[in-house]
C-alpha cells in the first residue's frame, strides 16, 4: 500500500490502490449470477453461508473475496441481494457496452460472430478480420470481413477493447501480439493453447476440456 | 453417511459413500493443471499455501476440497506433486478414453469436430448428428454425419458417454432430452442457455460471457 495509514480491519473498506488478486476478480461474475438468481427468486438478503452453500466455497473465502471491494454486509445480517449485485456489476464494469473484434473468420469465428449470448450482456462484435484474401471483403451477417492489416486502424476508430481470437493454435500467438500492439488489453482465446501476453493485458481461454474433465468423475 | 462409525476427523480418509459437492469436483481439474505445471517446473512438494497462492484460494479451502478424497499430505510437509496429480487424475477418470458425440453440425458443431484440444486429453469425437436431411450423410473429417433418429442406437453401439450440444438455444432442451433418453449422462452445452437435466445427469455450459465479464473489470 502506498499510504502509511493503519492496517485496515476486515470491516473497513480497503483503499482503492490495493491490488485485487486476479482469481478473485474472476469469481465476481459468478457471484453476480448467483445474486441475480437469488433476486429472481425474491430473496432480499443472503448470508455468506448461503452464498458459500450455493458455490461450495467457505463463507470465510466469500467474505474475504468481497472485502477487497468494500464493506457490503452487516455483521450477522448478511448481504442485501440487489445492492450487492448492483455494486459488483458496477465494480466489474458490466453496466457499460464493450466493443469486440473477432480475428479468424473460419468456421469457429463465424460461429462466434452469430453467437446470440453476447448482445444481451453488453458485448458487441463490431469488426471481423481474416488473413485470407479470399475471405477479406466478404460479409458475415452485418460484418464486413477486413484484412488483418486493418486491425490497428479499426481498433482505434471503432473503440474496440476486446479481441476474440479464433485462429488455429499455430497462429494464435502471432494474432494476440498483433491485437495487443493495436492497443487491445483483453483477449478471449479459443485456441487450445495459452498465448503469452505482456503485463497489463488480460487473456482468458475458452476451455471445453476443463468442463469435460469435471464430468468424467461421474462417469467412472 | 450410511454407516454408524464415529465421525471421521479431518485427517482420516472419508468413506467412499460421502457425497462430494459438485463444485469441489469442478475444481479438481484446475488442481490437476496447476500440479502439472509445478511438476513441469521440477517442483516435488507443494503446500496448500502455495496452491492457494497460485489459485488465490485460502489454504483451508484447498485442504477441505482435497480431504474429500483421502489423506494426501502430511501435516506441515505439504503434498507430493506427482503423487497428488496422479491420484487426482485417477479420481477424475482422466486416465481413460471417453467417446463423445456432437449433436448439431452447423458451423459451431463442425468447428468443435475439428477442435484439436480433445484428443490429447483422452476425449474422442466418434459420432456426429444433425436434424437437417441435407446434411445427414455428408462427411466432416472422418465423421459421417448421421440423422438424430440414430442417436439411441449409435450411443449404445459406440459406447458414447458424452453429448456435445451445438444447436441453437431453442432446440437445446429438446436435444439434451434426446441424448439423455439415449443413456448419455454427461452433456457439454454450447448454447447460451442452461438446459434442465434429470438427477444423475451432469451438464456444463461453455460460457464465453463469463470469461469476458472477468476482464471488463480491468477495462473500466
Amino acid at each position: 500500500m502506498a499510504t502509511a495509514s493503519p492496517r485496515p480491519s476486515a470491516r473497513t473498506p480497503l483503499p482503492a490502490d490495493v491490488e485485487v488478486p486476479e482469481v478473485v476478480v474472476q469469481r465476481l461474475p459468478l457471484y453476480v449470477r448467483v445474486l441475480r438468481q437469488f433476486d429472481r427468486e425474491g430473496v432480499e438478503v443472503v448470508s455468506s453461508e448461503q452464498l458459500g452453500d450455493y458455490l461450495q466455497m467457505t463463507p470465510a473465502q466469500i467474505r474475504k473475496d468481497l472485502s477487497y471491494f468494500g464493506r457490503f454486509g452487516k455483521q450477522g445480517r448478511g448481504y442485501n441481494v440487489k445492492h450487492l449485485a448492483s455494486a459488483l456489476r458496477s465494480i466489474l464494469g458490466l453496466d457499460s457496452t464493450w466493443n469486440a473484434a473477432i480475428i479468424g473468420m473460419g468456421r469457429l469465428g463465424r460461429a462466434i460472430a452469430s453467437y446470440p449470448g453476447f448482445g444481451p450482456e453488453g458485448f458487441r462484435i463490431v469488426a471481423a478480420f481474416d488473413a485470407d484474401p479470399a475471405v477479406v471483403g466478404t460479409s458475415e451477417g452485418d460484418l464486413q470481413i477486413q484484412s488483418v492489416a486493418e486491425i490497428p486502424a479499426t481498433v482505434k476508430s471503432r473503440n474496440i477493447k476486446i479481441g476474440i481470437v479464433a485462429v488455429p493454435s499455430r497462429f494464435a500467438q502471432l494474432v494476440v501480439d498483433a491485437v495487443v500492439r493495436a492497443g487491445i488489453t483483453s483477449v478471449l482465446n479459443y485456441a487450445p493453447m495459452t498465448p503469452q501476453v505482456p503485463p497489463g493485458v488480460k487473456i482468458r481461454s475458452i476451455d471445453p476440456v476443463l468442463a469435460l474433465q469435471s464430468m468424467t468423475y461421474y462417469m467412472k
